[in-house]
C-alpha cells in the first residue's frame, strides 16, 4: 500500500463506509453486499474490445495495439447505486473462461476473479476527489486508480468512483 | 466465497463495521487503520515454532511433523482492542525473509504479505458466535476461520475473534 493513499484517505471527511469502500484491497462487490445487506448487481454500460493505444500499453504493460477489454459498469445495492467502475484488461493475459465472463455478461470482477481461484494482490495508485459534472451528475465523488496483479503482471486496470453524499450512511 | 459465510454474515444483528472487519477478503489491519482512522497496532500474546500434529497437518497440507509458526495476538487501533487473531504458518513455505517478519516483531500479516508482494486469495471457512468466557472476558465474539492461499497451497491458516458491542459505532 502505498502510503500517501492510506494517509490520504484517513484524512478525508467523509462517512466510514465510503472511506472502507475506497480503500478496500479486497472486492468491492463484496463488500457492498456486507455493507448494505442486499444483493449487489452489476449493470453495464458498456463493454468492447479495441486495441491499447500507446499510453493504455505502457499502463498495462502490454504492446500498443493489443487487445484490451474496455468495461464500464455501475454497481448497484436494490435500486441505489454506489459505484461506478471502468477497467481494461489485456484479453491476452485472460484465460479464456474468464474472458468470456468478462465480455458476455453483468458478472462483478470481484466474483470472476473468485470463479476462477486466481490468486491476486490490487496495487493503489490514485485517489482523489472529482467536482463540477462527475460520474454522478452533480455529486461529487472519490476516485482511485489501481491494477490487479495476477502473475506480477497487471490483469486489469480499474477506476472507480463513488458519490461522496449520504448514501454510505449505514 | 462459501454463499453460506456471506448470508450468515448478512443475517447478523450486529454493527455495520463489525460485520465488514469479520467478511473483508482484504487485510484486517489495513481496514482497521480506514475504519478508525487511527494507527494500527499488533501486541504480540505467544509466538513459537512447533510441530504439526495430525490434524493441524491435514488443515494446512503439510506432513505431520512439519514445523509451524504458531502466532497469538491482538490487533490495537490506539488503546481499543479490536481483534484477537491466532495464525499457524507452515514455516516450508515461507519465503526467508518472510519467516524472519513473522517471528520476531509485531508486525501485521497483511504488512507482511504486501512487503512481499506476495499474490494471494482468502478462503473463507467457518463464521461463528462465541458465547460465556471468550477472548475478551464476559464480551461474546464473532470468530471467523479462513486460510491465505498462495501457488495453491496454505501459506496461512488464521482465526480471528471480533467483539461484539459498541466498540464498533466508528
Amino acid at each position: 500500500m502505498d502510503p500517501n493513499f492510506l494517509e490520504k484517505l484517513k484524512s478525508l471527511e467523509i462517512p466510514t463506509c465510503l472511506r472502507i469502500c475506497c480503500g478496500t484491497d479486497g472486492s468491492v462487490t463484496f463488500l457492498l453486499e456486507i455493507m448494505t445487506r442486499r444483493p449487489v448487481n452489476v449493470e453495464t454500460e458498456s463493454q468492447f474490445v479495441r486495441r491499447a493505444d500507446r499510453e493504455e500499453a505502457a499502463l498495462l504493460g502490454v504492446k500498443e495495439g493489443s487487445e484490451v477489454n474496455d468495461r464500464t459498469v455501475r454497481l448497484y445495492a436494490d435500486d441505489t447505486v454506489f459505484a461506478h467502475a471502468k477497467s481494461l484488461s489485456p484479453l491476452e493475459r485472460m484465460p479464456q473462461t474468464m474472458r468470456d465472463q468478462l465480455m458476455r455478461a453483468d458478472i462483478p470482477i470481484g466474483r470472476i476473479l473468485r470463479d476462477h481461484g486466481l490468486e491476486t494482490r490490487r496495487d493503489m495508485d490514485k485517489l482523489e476527489i472529482l467536482e463540477g459534472k462527475t460520474s454522478f451528475g452533480d455529486v461529487p465523488v472519490l476516485s482511485r486508480t489501481y491494477k490487479i496483479v495476477h502473475k506480477n503482471s497487471v490483469l486489469m486496470w480499474i477506476n472507480e468512483e463513488f458519490p461522496i453524499d449520504e448514501r454510505w450512511k449505514l
